[in-house]
Protein backbone atom coordinates (compact mmCIF):
# COMPACT_ATOMS: atom_id res chain seq x y z
CA UNK A 1 0.00 0.00 0.00
CA UNK A 2 0.74 3.89 -0.59
CA UNK A 3 0.71 4.42 2.91
CA UNK A 4 3.42 7.14 3.73
CA UNK A 5 1.90 10.96 4.82
CA UNK A 6 2.67 13.32 2.42
CA UNK A 7 4.76 16.39 4.07
CA UNK A 8 3.41 19.26 2.72
CA UNK A 9 5.66 21.99 2.95
CA UNK A 10 3.47 24.39 0.91
CA UNK A 11 0.71 24.40 3.92
CA UNK A 12 3.49 24.58 6.59
CA UNK A 13 5.34 27.21 4.82
CA UNK A 14 1.95 29.41 4.41
CA UNK A 15 1.58 28.84 8.54
CA UNK A 16 4.79 30.21 9.04
CA UNK A 17 4.44 33.03 6.80
CA UNK A 18 1.48 33.88 8.31
CA UNK A 19 2.95 33.95 11.68
CA UNK A 20 5.58 35.92 10.49
CA UNK A 21 3.26 38.29 9.08
CA UNK A 22 1.48 38.99 12.50
CA UNK A 23 4.83 39.37 14.38
CA UNK A 24 5.70 42.23 11.93
CA UNK A 25 2.51 44.13 12.20
CA UNK A 26 2.89 43.67 16.16
CA UNK A 27 6.28 45.13 16.10
CA UNK A 28 5.60 47.47 13.57
CA UNK A 29 2.47 48.48 15.79
CA UNK A 30 4.44 48.50 18.81
CA UNK A 31 7.84 50.19 18.38
CA UNK A 32 7.53 51.47 14.62
CA UNK A 33 9.50 49.88 13.11
CA UNK A 34 9.43 47.51 9.86
CA UNK A 35 12.26 44.66 9.23
CA UNK A 36 13.92 44.94 5.91
CA UNK A 37 16.14 42.13 3.71
CA UNK A 38 18.45 43.81 1.21
CA UNK A 39 19.13 41.40 -1.41
CA UNK A 40 22.07 41.72 -4.20
CA UNK A 41 22.20 40.39 -7.11
CA UNK A 42 25.22 40.64 -9.43
CA UNK A 43 24.72 39.58 -13.34
CA UNK A 44 21.74 38.63 -15.37
CA UNK A 45 21.38 34.82 -14.63
CA UNK A 46 17.29 33.75 -15.24
CA UNK A 47 16.76 31.18 -12.60
CA UNK A 48 18.79 33.81 -10.14
CA UNK A 49 16.71 36.63 -11.51
CA UNK A 50 13.34 34.71 -10.80
CA UNK A 51 14.45 33.81 -7.30
CA UNK A 52 15.12 37.18 -5.96
CA UNK A 53 11.90 38.49 -7.59
CA UNK A 54 10.47 35.48 -5.41
CA UNK A 55 11.80 36.46 -2.47
CA UNK A 56 10.67 40.17 -2.76
CA UNK A 57 7.41 38.88 -3.62
CA UNK A 58 7.53 36.64 -0.13
CA UNK A 59 9.07 40.01 1.52
CA UNK A 60 5.78 42.05 0.54
CA UNK A 61 3.54 39.76 1.65
CA UNK A 62 3.97 39.47 5.02
CA UNK A 63 5.14 43.20 4.77
CA UNK A 64 8.77 43.14 5.20
CA UNK A 65 10.54 45.96 3.36
CA UNK A 66 13.00 44.13 0.67
CA UNK A 67 15.61 46.69 -0.89
CA UNK A 68 17.75 45.00 -3.96
CA UNK A 69 20.86 46.02 -5.29
CA UNK A 70 21.34 44.65 -9.06
CA UNK A 71 24.82 45.24 -10.46
CA UNK A 72 26.12 43.83 -13.72
CA UNK A 73 27.68 41.23 -14.75
CA UNK A 74 31.08 42.71 -14.96
CA UNK A 75 31.43 44.57 -11.96
CA UNK A 76 33.96 44.35 -9.54
CA UNK A 77 34.94 42.75 -6.50
CA UNK A 78 34.47 46.06 -4.61
CA UNK A 79 31.62 47.52 -5.96
CA UNK A 80 30.08 44.42 -4.59
CA UNK A 81 31.61 44.99 -0.89
CA UNK A 82 30.81 48.64 -1.32
CA UNK A 83 26.94 47.35 -1.43
CA UNK A 84 27.59 45.14 1.19
CA UNK A 85 29.14 47.89 3.42
CA UNK A 86 25.73 50.24 2.64
CA UNK A 87 23.47 47.91 3.67
CA UNK A 88 25.60 46.82 6.75
CA UNK A 89 25.56 50.35 7.68
CA UNK A 90 21.72 50.88 6.94
CA UNK A 91 19.31 50.90 10.30
CA UNK A 92 16.30 50.06 8.12
CA UNK A 93 18.18 46.83 6.92
CA UNK A 94 18.12 43.44 9.35
CA UNK A 95 18.82 40.99 6.82
CA UNK A 96 21.54 40.88 4.20
CA UNK A 97 21.55 38.35 1.17
CA UNK A 98 24.08 37.64 -1.68
CA UNK A 99 22.35 35.86 -4.32
CA UNK A 100 24.65 32.86 -5.49
CA UNK A 101 26.13 32.04 -7.35
CA UNK A 102 28.47 34.83 -8.30
CA UNK A 103 30.22 35.78 -11.33
CA UNK A 104 33.27 33.27 -11.71
CA UNK A 105 36.00 36.52 -11.43
CA UNK A 106 34.77 36.91 -7.77
CA UNK A 107 36.05 35.46 -4.68
CA UNK A 108 32.97 34.01 -2.95
CA UNK A 109 34.33 33.91 0.56
CA UNK A 110 35.74 37.59 0.55
CA UNK A 111 32.09 39.02 -0.26
CA UNK A 112 30.12 36.69 1.85
CA UNK A 113 32.61 37.62 4.99
CA UNK A 114 31.72 41.28 4.47
CA UNK A 115 28.11 40.30 5.38
CA UNK A 116 27.92 41.93 8.85
CA UNK A 117 27.41 38.83 11.28
CA UNK A 118 24.12 40.23 12.63
CA UNK A 119 22.54 40.85 9.25
CA UNK A 120 23.79 36.96 7.87
CA UNK A 121 20.44 35.83 7.63
CA UNK A 122 21.69 33.08 5.45
CA UNK A 123 23.67 31.77 8.28
CA UNK A 124 26.15 31.04 5.99
CA UNK A 125 29.40 33.00 7.25
CA UNK A 126 31.91 30.32 9.04
CA UNK A 127 30.95 31.92 12.50
CA UNK A 128 27.61 30.87 12.55
CA UNK A 129 28.59 27.05 10.80
CA UNK A 130 31.55 27.27 13.69
CA UNK A 131 28.75 27.49 16.35
CA UNK A 132 26.36 25.38 15.08
CA UNK A 133 28.61 22.85 15.03
CA UNK A 134 29.47 23.32 18.65
CA UNK A 135 27.73 21.95 21.69
CA UNK A 136 26.86 25.04 23.94
CA UNK A 137 27.02 27.47 21.43
CA UNK A 138 24.14 28.63 19.53
CA UNK A 139 24.52 30.64 15.63
CA UNK A 140 22.69 33.86 15.39
CA UNK A 141 21.36 32.73 12.45
CA UNK A 142 20.03 29.04 11.00
CA UNK A 143 20.68 28.45 7.45
CA UNK A 144 17.19 28.43 5.95
CA UNK A 145 16.87 25.46 3.58
CA UNK A 146 18.35 23.20 6.68
CA UNK A 147 15.88 24.91 9.16
CA UNK A 148 13.01 24.17 6.49
CA UNK A 149 13.75 20.81 7.10
CA UNK A 150 14.02 20.72 10.74
CA UNK A 151 11.17 22.93 10.97
CA UNK A 152 8.94 19.96 9.14
CA UNK A 153 10.29 17.23 10.88
CA UNK A 154 9.07 19.30 13.98
CA UNK A 155 5.74 20.05 12.82
CA UNK A 156 4.67 16.92 11.73
CA UNK A 157 5.95 15.71 15.10
CA UNK A 158 9.03 13.51 14.57
CA UNK A 159 11.21 12.29 17.12
CA UNK A 160 14.89 13.48 16.69
CA UNK A 161 16.91 11.98 19.77
CA UNK A 162 18.23 8.91 19.52
CA UNK A 163 16.92 8.41 15.91
CA UNK A 164 19.40 7.45 13.53
CA UNK A 165 19.90 10.42 10.68
CA UNK A 166 21.20 9.96 7.38
CA UNK A 167 22.25 13.05 5.67
CA UNK A 168 22.98 12.53 1.70
CA UNK A 169 25.29 15.39 0.59
CA UNK A 170 27.63 17.48 2.74
CA UNK A 171 27.26 21.12 0.63
CA UNK A 172 28.23 24.07 2.98
CA UNK A 173 24.52 25.55 2.41
CA UNK A 174 22.56 21.98 2.51
CA UNK A 175 23.73 18.77 3.62
CA UNK A 176 26.68 20.03 6.62
CA UNK A 177 24.40 22.44 8.29
CA UNK A 178 21.57 19.72 8.25
CA UNK A 179 23.62 17.27 9.74
CA UNK A 180 24.97 19.78 12.56
CA UNK A 181 21.37 20.50 13.19
CA UNK A 182 20.21 17.15 13.33
CA UNK A 183 23.14 15.91 15.65
CA UNK A 184 22.40 19.05 18.34
CA UNK A 185 18.87 17.91 18.66
CA UNK A 186 20.82 14.31 19.49
CA UNK A 187 20.60 11.89 16.27
CA UNK A 188 22.77 10.14 15.47
CA UNK A 189 24.29 11.18 12.21
CA UNK A 190 25.94 9.63 9.59
CA UNK A 191 26.64 11.69 6.75
CA UNK A 192 27.10 10.32 2.65
CA UNK A 193 28.41 11.54 -0.07
CA UNK A 194 30.01 11.40 -3.66
CA UNK A 195 32.96 9.26 -1.96
CA UNK A 196 31.12 7.18 0.09
CA UNK A 197 31.26 3.07 -0.96
CA UNK A 198 27.66 1.79 -0.17
CA UNK A 199 25.21 4.66 0.25
CA UNK A 200 22.48 2.13 0.17
CA UNK A 201 23.35 0.51 2.80
CA UNK A 202 23.64 3.17 5.09
CA UNK A 203 20.67 4.92 4.35
CA UNK A 204 18.48 1.95 5.05
CA UNK A 205 19.59 2.63 8.78
CA UNK A 206 18.37 5.80 8.98
CA UNK A 207 14.71 6.44 11.03
CA UNK A 208 15.12 10.07 9.03
CA UNK A 209 16.80 10.69 5.83
CA UNK A 210 17.41 14.03 4.16
CA UNK A 211 18.57 14.25 1.09
CA UNK A 212 20.25 17.19 -1.09
CA UNK A 213 22.34 16.03 -3.64
CA UNK A 214 21.06 17.09 -6.75
CA UNK A 215 21.05 13.77 -9.24
CA UNK A 216 17.48 12.79 -10.25
CA UNK A 217 16.16 9.63 -8.60
CA UNK A 218 19.55 8.44 -6.68
CA UNK A 219 17.36 7.49 -3.60
CA UNK A 220 15.20 4.35 -4.55
CA UNK A 221 12.47 2.76 -2.44
CA UNK A 222 15.44 0.10 -1.43
CA UNK A 223 17.64 2.79 0.09
CA UNK A 224 14.94 3.25 2.41
CA UNK A 225 13.83 1.58 6.24
CA UNK A 226 10.60 1.10 6.25
CA UNK A 227 9.03 3.37 8.33
CA UNK A 228 11.62 5.64 7.88
CA UNK A 229 10.79 9.86 7.35
CA UNK A 230 12.14 11.27 4.09
CA UNK A 231 13.47 14.77 3.73
CA UNK A 232 13.35 15.78 -0.14
CA UNK A 233 15.68 18.52 -0.73
CA UNK A 234 16.72 17.98 -4.30
CA UNK A 235 15.58 20.17 -7.01
CA UNK A 236 16.24 18.33 -10.30
CA UNK A 237 14.81 18.86 -14.01
CA UNK A 238 14.28 15.69 -15.85
CA UNK A 239 12.96 16.01 -19.69
CA UNK A 240 8.83 15.42 -19.53
CA UNK A 241 7.54 16.15 -23.18
CA UNK A 242 4.09 16.31 -21.87
CA UNK A 243 4.72 19.30 -20.18
CA UNK A 244 4.45 22.88 -21.83
CA UNK A 245 8.09 23.34 -20.93
CA UNK A 246 9.87 19.97 -22.03
CA UNK A 247 10.78 19.21 -18.81
CA UNK A 248 9.39 19.29 -14.83
CA UNK A 249 11.21 19.10 -11.62
CA UNK A 250 11.68 15.86 -9.57
CA UNK A 251 13.88 15.40 -5.99
CA UNK A 252 16.76 13.15 -5.22
CA UNK A 253 14.45 10.40 -4.35
CA UNK A 254 12.12 8.24 -6.26
CA UNK A 255 8.93 9.65 -4.86
CA UNK A 256 6.87 6.70 -5.58
CA UNK A 257 8.87 4.26 -4.43
CA UNK A 258 9.52 5.95 -1.44
CA UNK A 259 5.85 6.54 -0.53
CA UNK A 260 5.53 2.62 -0.33
CA UNK A 261 8.14 2.46 2.41
CA UNK A 262 8.02 5.57 4.51
CA UNK A 263 5.86 6.60 6.56
CA UNK A 264 6.02 10.00 5.42
CA UNK A 265 7.96 12.04 2.79
CA UNK A 266 7.92 15.47 1.32
CA UNK A 267 7.33 15.84 -2.48
CA UNK A 268 9.20 17.98 -4.95
CA UNK A 269 7.85 20.19 -5.73
CA UNK A 270 5.70 21.36 -2.59
CA UNK A 271 7.87 20.10 -0.07
CA UNK A 272 11.21 21.66 1.31
CA UNK A 273 10.83 24.11 -1.40
CA UNK A 274 8.60 26.70 -0.21
CA UNK A 275 9.85 26.23 3.13
CA UNK A 276 13.41 28.33 2.72
CA UNK A 277 12.00 31.39 1.72
CA UNK A 278 9.60 31.02 4.76
CA UNK A 279 12.64 30.54 6.93
CA UNK A 280 14.57 33.62 5.32
CA UNK A 281 11.54 35.71 6.16
CA UNK A 282 11.55 34.41 9.87
CA UNK A 283 15.15 35.15 9.99
CA UNK A 284 14.53 38.91 9.06
CA UNK A 285 12.41 39.00 11.37
CA UNK A 286 14.37 37.63 13.88
CA UNK A 287 16.85 40.04 13.48
CA UNK A 288 15.06 43.07 13.43
CA UNK A 289 13.77 41.65 16.94
CA UNK A 290 17.13 40.81 18.01
CA UNK A 291 18.52 44.51 16.98
CA UNK A 292 15.76 46.31 18.29
CA UNK A 293 15.14 44.15 21.20
CA UNK A 294 11.72 43.43 20.85
CA UNK A 295 10.40 40.30 22.25
CA UNK B 1 45.89 -14.28 17.62
CA UNK B 2 46.66 -10.98 19.09
CA UNK B 3 47.61 -9.61 16.11
CA UNK B 4 47.13 -5.93 16.18
CA UNK B 5 49.36 -3.46 14.98
CA UNK B 6 50.59 -1.06 18.03
CA UNK B 7 50.06 2.67 16.49
CA UNK B 8 53.40 3.80 18.84
CA UNK B 9 52.58 7.80 19.74
CA UNK B 10 55.39 7.96 21.37
CA UNK B 11 57.75 7.64 18.98
CA UNK B 12 55.85 9.62 15.80
CA UNK B 13 55.35 12.14 18.85
CA UNK B 14 59.02 11.99 19.21
CA UNK B 15 59.99 11.94 15.43
CA UNK B 16 57.18 15.34 14.82
CA UNK B 17 59.06 16.80 18.04
CA UNK B 18 62.49 16.58 16.26
CA UNK B 19 60.90 17.72 13.08
CA UNK B 20 59.64 20.50 14.70
CA UNK B 21 62.56 21.63 16.48
CA UNK B 22 65.07 21.34 12.98
CA UNK B 23 62.25 23.81 11.43
CA UNK B 24 62.57 25.91 14.65
CA UNK B 25 66.67 26.11 14.31
CA UNK B 26 66.56 26.80 11.17
CA UNK B 27 64.36 30.18 10.80
CA UNK B 28 66.15 31.05 14.34
CA UNK B 29 69.54 30.70 11.75
CA UNK B 30 67.83 32.19 9.00
CA UNK B 31 65.36 35.40 10.13
CA UNK B 32 66.57 35.30 13.96
CA UNK B 33 62.74 34.22 14.70
CA UNK B 34 62.10 32.11 17.74
CA UNK B 35 58.64 31.05 18.16
CA UNK B 36 56.70 31.79 21.27
CA UNK B 37 53.94 29.80 23.14
CA UNK B 38 51.95 31.48 25.94
CA UNK B 39 50.19 29.35 28.57
CA UNK B 40 47.41 31.44 30.79
CA UNK B 41 46.74 29.12 34.22
CA UNK B 42 44.20 30.44 35.91
CA UNK B 43 44.08 28.58 39.91
CA UNK B 44 45.69 25.73 41.47
CA UNK B 45 44.22 22.91 39.64
CA UNK B 46 46.96 19.80 40.59
CA UNK B 47 46.31 18.20 37.15
CA UNK B 48 46.07 21.69 35.30
CA UNK B 49 49.84 22.40 36.73
CA UNK B 50 51.46 19.39 35.60
CA UNK B 51 49.75 20.15 31.73
CA UNK B 52 51.04 23.09 31.68
CA UNK B 53 54.56 22.16 33.17
CA UNK B 54 55.01 19.63 30.35
CA UNK B 55 53.90 21.81 27.95
CA UNK B 56 56.42 24.24 28.58
CA UNK B 57 59.17 21.76 29.01
CA UNK B 58 58.57 20.26 25.76
CA UNK B 59 58.72 23.65 24.37
CA UNK B 60 62.13 24.02 25.67
CA UNK B 61 63.01 20.65 24.22
CA UNK B 62 62.07 21.87 20.80
CA UNK B 63 63.58 25.79 21.34
CA UNK B 64 60.29 27.35 21.25
CA UNK B 65 60.18 30.22 24.09
CA UNK B 66 57.27 29.61 26.34
CA UNK B 67 55.75 32.27 28.57
CA UNK B 68 53.47 31.71 31.24
CA UNK B 69 50.56 33.54 33.30
CA UNK B 70 49.60 32.61 36.38
CA UNK B 71 46.51 34.19 37.28
CA UNK B 72 44.98 33.02 41.48
CA UNK B 73 41.69 30.90 41.68
CA UNK B 74 39.56 34.48 42.39
CA UNK B 75 41.03 36.43 39.40
CA UNK B 76 37.75 38.42 37.43
CA UNK B 77 37.10 37.52 34.01
CA UNK B 78 38.46 40.75 33.42
CA UNK B 79 42.23 39.73 34.55
CA UNK B 80 42.07 37.48 32.25
CA UNK B 81 41.31 39.07 29.34
CA UNK B 82 43.67 41.50 30.19
CA UNK B 83 46.47 38.86 30.16
CA UNK B 84 45.24 37.47 26.60
CA UNK B 85 44.94 41.12 25.35
CA UNK B 86 48.51 41.54 26.16
CA UNK B 87 50.42 38.43 24.48
CA UNK B 88 48.03 39.30 21.79
CA UNK B 89 49.78 42.37 21.23
CA UNK B 90 53.53 40.51 22.31
CA UNK B 91 54.98 40.27 18.95
CA UNK B 92 57.35 37.46 20.77
CA UNK B 93 54.04 35.27 21.12
CA UNK B 94 52.91 33.11 18.29
CA UNK B 95 50.54 31.08 19.96
CA UNK B 96 48.50 31.59 23.68
CA UNK B 97 46.31 28.67 25.01
CA UNK B 98 44.28 28.95 28.04
CA UNK B 99 44.30 25.76 30.25
CA UNK B 100 40.56 24.54 30.76
CA UNK B 101 38.95 24.19 32.84
CA UNK B 102 38.47 27.18 34.43
CA UNK B 103 36.96 28.29 37.16
CA UNK B 104 33.50 28.37 37.41
CA UNK B 105 33.19 32.13 37.63
CA UNK B 106 34.27 32.68 34.28
CA UNK B 107 33.00 32.54 31.19
CA UNK B 108 34.75 29.81 29.17
CA UNK B 109 33.32 31.58 25.76
CA UNK B 110 34.05 35.26 26.54
CA UNK B 111 37.80 34.29 27.63
CA UNK B 112 38.11 31.94 24.75
CA UNK B 113 37.19 34.09 22.05
CA UNK B 114 38.99 36.79 23.23
CA UNK B 115 42.57 34.83 21.55
CA UNK B 116 43.25 36.38 18.56
CA UNK B 117 42.47 33.78 15.66
CA UNK B 118 46.03 34.17 14.41
CA UNK B 119 47.36 32.70 17.82
CA UNK B 120 45.01 30.42 18.70
CA UNK B 121 47.01 27.62 18.38
CA UNK B 122 44.16 25.59 20.24
CA UNK B 123 42.03 25.62 17.18
CA UNK B 124 38.66 26.31 19.77
CA UNK B 125 37.71 29.51 17.87
CA UNK B 126 34.48 28.64 16.34
CA UNK B 127 35.45 30.89 13.36
CA UNK B 128 38.41 28.38 13.06
CA UNK B 129 35.59 25.16 13.23
CA UNK B 130 33.11 26.50 10.85
CA UNK B 131 35.77 26.50 8.66
CA UNK B 132 36.90 23.03 9.32
CA UNK B 133 33.18 22.28 9.18
CA UNK B 134 33.04 24.12 5.35
CA UNK B 135 34.00 22.39 2.08
CA UNK B 136 36.64 24.51 0.62
CA UNK B 137 37.69 26.59 3.67
CA UNK B 138 40.12 26.28 5.84
CA UNK B 139 40.62 26.81 9.54
CA UNK B 140 44.41 28.73 10.48
CA UNK B 141 44.60 26.05 13.21
CA UNK B 142 43.23 22.22 13.88
CA UNK B 143 42.62 21.16 17.43
CA UNK B 144 45.70 19.63 19.21
CA UNK B 145 44.45 16.29 20.23
CA UNK B 146 41.97 15.29 17.11
CA UNK B 147 45.03 16.53 14.84
CA UNK B 148 47.29 14.44 16.54
CA UNK B 149 44.65 11.49 15.98
CA UNK B 150 44.73 12.36 12.11
CA UNK B 151 48.90 12.30 12.18
CA UNK B 152 48.87 8.64 13.41
CA UNK B 153 46.36 7.23 10.79
CA UNK B 154 48.65 9.15 8.21
CA UNK B 155 51.72 7.93 9.28
CA UNK B 156 50.69 4.40 9.77
CA UNK B 157 49.27 4.49 6.02
CA UNK B 158 46.04 4.09 6.93
CA UNK B 159 43.76 5.11 3.93
CA UNK B 160 40.79 7.52 5.10
CA UNK B 161 38.93 7.92 1.57
CA UNK B 162 36.04 6.20 1.09
CA UNK B 163 36.30 4.29 4.25
CA UNK B 164 33.58 4.28 7.21
CA UNK B 165 34.46 6.01 10.34
CA UNK B 166 32.83 6.03 13.60
CA UNK B 167 33.94 8.62 16.04
CA UNK B 168 32.50 8.18 19.78
CA UNK B 169 31.84 11.22 21.91
CA UNK B 170 31.13 14.73 20.17
CA UNK B 171 32.78 17.55 22.30
CA UNK B 172 33.84 20.85 21.29
CA UNK B 173 37.81 19.74 22.03
CA UNK B 174 38.05 16.21 20.18
CA UNK B 175 34.98 13.98 18.96
CA UNK B 176 33.46 16.73 16.62
CA UNK B 177 36.70 18.24 15.10
CA UNK B 178 37.76 14.64 15.10
CA UNK B 179 34.89 13.94 12.71
CA UNK B 180 35.37 16.83 10.69
CA UNK B 181 38.93 16.30 9.82
CA UNK B 182 37.90 12.77 8.95
CA UNK B 183 35.10 13.78 6.50
CA UNK B 184 37.01 16.20 5.17
CA UNK B 185 39.68 14.21 4.15
CA UNK B 186 36.66 11.51 2.46
CA UNK B 187 35.68 9.13 5.06
CA UNK B 188 31.63 8.26 5.94
CA UNK B 189 31.26 9.15 9.13
CA UNK B 190 28.72 8.62 12.03
CA UNK B 191 28.78 10.05 15.30
CA UNK B 192 27.92 8.09 18.36
CA UNK B 193 27.18 10.03 21.48
CA UNK B 194 25.23 9.23 24.83
CA UNK B 195 22.01 9.32 23.22
CA UNK B 196 23.14 6.99 20.30
CA UNK B 197 20.55 4.20 21.28
CA UNK B 198 22.82 1.42 19.42
CA UNK B 199 26.75 2.11 19.60
CA UNK B 200 27.96 -1.44 19.64
CA UNK B 201 25.84 -1.84 15.94
CA UNK B 202 27.37 1.17 14.91
CA UNK B 203 30.98 1.18 15.67
CA UNK B 204 31.15 -2.35 14.03
CA UNK B 205 30.79 -0.91 10.65
CA UNK B 206 33.42 1.19 10.99
CA UNK B 207 36.83 0.50 8.99
CA UNK B 208 38.32 3.54 11.76
CA UNK B 209 37.01 4.02 15.26
CA UNK B 210 38.09 7.35 17.05
CA UNK B 211 36.78 6.87 21.01
CA UNK B 212 36.60 9.84 22.94
CA UNK B 213 34.35 9.57 25.87
CA UNK B 214 36.05 9.22 29.18
CA UNK B 215 34.39 5.97 30.29
CA UNK B 216 36.57 2.90 31.10
CA UNK B 217 36.38 0.19 28.55
CA UNK B 218 33.12 0.82 26.94
CA UNK B 219 33.99 -0.45 23.48
CA UNK B 220 34.76 -3.67 23.51
CA UNK B 221 36.06 -6.56 21.12
CA UNK B 222 32.44 -6.94 20.22
CA UNK B 223 32.13 -3.67 18.97
CA UNK B 224 35.09 -3.87 16.73
CA UNK B 225 34.91 -4.94 13.05
CA UNK B 226 37.73 -7.31 12.41
CA UNK B 227 40.23 -5.77 10.71
CA UNK B 228 39.32 -2.22 11.83
CA UNK B 229 42.11 0.64 12.67
CA UNK B 230 40.85 2.11 16.52
CA UNK B 231 42.45 5.24 17.54
CA UNK B 232 41.74 5.59 21.55
CA UNK B 233 41.43 9.15 23.00
CA UNK B 234 40.27 7.87 26.59
CA UNK B 235 42.22 8.74 29.69
CA UNK B 236 40.71 7.06 32.67
CA UNK B 237 41.84 6.03 36.04
CA UNK B 238 40.78 2.54 37.39
CA UNK B 239 41.54 1.30 40.45
CA UNK B 240 44.57 -0.48 40.85
CA UNK B 241 46.26 -2.15 44.18
CA UNK B 242 49.01 -3.17 42.14
CA UNK B 243 49.80 0.70 40.98
CA UNK B 244 52.44 2.57 43.89
CA UNK B 245 49.21 5.74 42.77
CA UNK B 246 46.56 3.00 43.81
CA UNK B 247 45.20 3.45 40.22
CA UNK B 248 46.66 3.21 36.74
CA UNK B 249 45.26 4.73 33.08
CA UNK B 250 43.68 2.70 30.73
CA UNK B 251 41.63 4.14 27.43
CA UNK B 252 37.82 4.10 26.88
CA UNK B 253 38.90 0.69 24.38
CA UNK B 254 39.05 -2.78 26.24
CA UNK B 255 43.09 -2.58 24.90
CA UNK B 256 43.27 -6.57 25.05
CA UNK B 257 39.92 -7.86 22.95
CA UNK B 258 40.82 -4.95 20.44
CA UNK B 259 44.12 -6.74 19.77
CA UNK B 260 42.27 -9.49 18.79
CA UNK B 261 40.68 -8.13 16.59
CA UNK B 262 41.78 -4.99 15.06
CA UNK B 263 44.63 -4.17 12.77
CA UNK B 264 45.92 -1.33 14.34
CA UNK B 265 45.46 0.16 17.91
CA UNK B 266 46.75 3.36 19.73
CA UNK B 267 47.67 1.89 23.84
CA UNK B 268 46.95 4.15 26.46
CA UNK B 269 49.24 5.76 27.56
CA UNK B 270 51.45 6.09 24.77
CA UNK B 271 49.01 6.53 21.85
CA UNK B 272 47.29 9.85 21.18
CA UNK B 273 48.20 11.53 24.75
CA UNK B 274 52.20 12.33 23.49
CA UNK B 275 50.40 13.34 20.21
CA UNK B 276 48.57 16.49 21.44
CA UNK B 277 51.54 17.99 22.92
CA UNK B 278 53.56 16.97 19.94
CA UNK B 279 50.94 18.99 17.84
CA UNK B 280 49.93 22.45 19.65
CA UNK B 281 54.30 22.71 19.24
CA UNK B 282 53.79 21.96 15.35
CA UNK B 283 50.98 24.53 15.10
CA UNK B 284 53.12 27.32 17.59
CA UNK B 285 55.62 26.72 14.47
CA UNK B 286 53.17 26.72 11.88
CA UNK B 287 51.56 30.02 13.48
CA UNK B 288 55.23 31.74 13.93
CA UNK B 289 55.99 31.09 10.43
CA UNK B 290 52.40 31.81 9.26
CA UNK B 291 53.21 35.83 11.11
CA UNK B 292 56.97 35.91 9.22
CA UNK B 293 55.57 34.96 6.42
CA UNK B 294 58.34 32.17 6.65
CA UNK B 295 58.54 29.20 4.20
N1 LIG C 1 14.70 23.20 -1.67
C1 LIG C 1 15.53 24.23 -1.72
O1 LIG C 1 15.17 25.34 -1.38
C2 LIG C 1 16.92 24.02 -2.15
C3 LIG C 1 17.19 22.96 -2.96
N2 LIG C 1 18.46 22.68 -3.35
C4 LIG C 1 18.69 21.50 -4.19
O2 LIG C 1 19.31 20.51 -3.38
C5 LIG C 1 20.25 19.76 -4.15
C6 LIG C 1 21.62 19.88 -3.51
O3 LIG C 1 22.03 21.23 -3.54
P1 LIG C 1 23.48 21.68 -2.99
O4 LIG C 1 23.64 21.13 -1.62
O5 LIG C 1 23.62 23.10 -3.22
O6 LIG C 1 24.41 20.83 -4.01
P2 LIG C 1 25.99 20.66 -4.11
O7 LIG C 1 26.25 20.25 -5.53
O8 LIG C 1 26.71 21.80 -3.52
O9 LIG C 1 26.27 19.39 -3.18
C7 LIG C 1 25.86 18.12 -3.56
C8 LIG C 1 26.33 17.12 -2.54
O10 LIG C 1 25.91 15.81 -2.94
C9 LIG C 1 27.00 14.92 -2.91
N3 LIG C 1 26.84 13.92 -3.98
C10 LIG C 1 27.00 14.09 -5.31
N4 LIG C 1 26.74 12.94 -5.96
C11 LIG C 1 26.43 12.03 -5.02
C12 LIG C 1 26.07 10.65 -5.06
N5 LIG C 1 25.98 9.99 -6.21
N6 LIG C 1 25.83 10.03 -3.89
C13 LIG C 1 25.91 10.69 -2.74
N7 LIG C 1 26.23 11.99 -2.64
C14 LIG C 1 26.49 12.64 -3.76
C15 LIG C 1 28.24 15.76 -3.11
O11 LIG C 1 29.31 15.07 -2.51
P3 LIG C 1 30.82 15.64 -2.50
O12 LIG C 1 30.84 16.65 -1.38
O13 LIG C 1 31.62 14.42 -2.19
O14 LIG C 1 31.06 16.22 -3.84
C16 LIG C 1 27.85 17.04 -2.40
O15 LIG C 1 28.18 17.00 -1.05
C17 LIG C 1 20.14 20.33 -5.57
O16 LIG C 1 19.22 19.55 -6.30
C18 LIG C 1 19.60 21.73 -5.35
O17 LIG C 1 18.88 22.19 -6.47
C19 LIG C 1 19.52 23.46 -2.91
C20 LIG C 1 19.31 24.55 -2.10
C21 LIG C 1 17.97 24.96 -1.72
N1 LIG D 1 44.87 12.16 24.71
C1 LIG D 1 44.66 13.42 25.00
O1 LIG D 1 45.55 14.23 24.86
C2 LIG D 1 43.32 13.86 25.47
C3 LIG D 1 42.50 12.94 26.06
N2 LIG D 1 41.25 13.28 26.46
C4 LIG D 1 40.44 12.22 27.07
O2 LIG D 1 39.43 11.88 26.11
C5 LIG D 1 38.22 11.57 26.78
C6 LIG D 1 37.12 12.48 26.26
O3 LIG D 1 37.44 13.80 26.56
P1 LIG D 1 36.45 15.01 26.18
O4 LIG D 1 36.10 14.92 24.74
O5 LIG D 1 37.04 16.24 26.71
O6 LIG D 1 35.18 14.59 27.07
P2 LIG D 1 33.71 15.21 27.22
O7 LIG D 1 33.23 14.73 28.53
O8 LIG D 1 33.71 16.65 26.89
O9 LIG D 1 32.87 14.47 26.07
C7 LIG D 1 32.56 13.10 26.17
C8 LIG D 1 31.70 12.71 24.99
O10 LIG D 1 31.39 11.32 25.10
C9 LIG D 1 30.00 11.13 24.97
N3 LIG D 1 29.57 10.00 25.80
C10 LIG D 1 29.46 9.96 27.15
N4 LIG D 1 29.08 8.73 27.55
C11 LIG D 1 28.93 7.99 26.42
C12 LIG D 1 28.54 6.65 26.17
N5 LIG D 1 28.23 5.81 27.16
N6 LIG D 1 28.49 6.23 24.89
C13 LIG D 1 28.80 7.06 23.88
N7 LIG D 1 29.19 8.33 24.07
C14 LIG D 1 29.25 8.79 25.32
C15 LIG D 1 29.35 12.41 25.39
O11 LIG D 1 28.10 12.50 24.72
P3 LIG D 1 27.09 13.74 24.91
O12 LIG D 1 27.64 14.81 24.02
O13 LIG D 1 25.81 13.18 24.41
O14 LIG D 1 27.09 14.09 26.34
C16 LIG D 1 30.37 13.45 24.94
O15 LIG D 1 30.13 13.85 23.60
C17 LIG D 1 38.51 11.73 28.28
O16 LIG D 1 38.87 10.45 28.78
C18 LIG D 1 39.70 12.66 28.30
O17 LIG D 1 40.51 12.46 29.44
C19 LIG D 1 40.77 14.54 26.25
C20 LIG D 1 41.54 15.50 25.66
C21 LIG D 1 42.91 15.25 25.28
Amino acid sequence: DTSAKVIDGKLVSKQIKDEVAEEVARMKEAIGIVPGLAVILVGSRKDSQTYVRSKKKACEAVGIKSYEANLPEDSTEEDVLKHISAFNNDPSVHGILVQLPLPRHMNEETILNAVSIERDVDGFHPLNIGRLAMQGRYPLFVPCTPKGCMELLHRYGVEIKGKRAVVIGRSNIVGMPAALLLQKANATVSIVHSQTKNPEEITRQADIVISAVGVANLVRGSWIKPGAVVIDVGINPVDDPESPRGYRLVGDVCYEEACEVASAVTPVPGGVGPMTIAMLLSNTLESAKRIHNFK
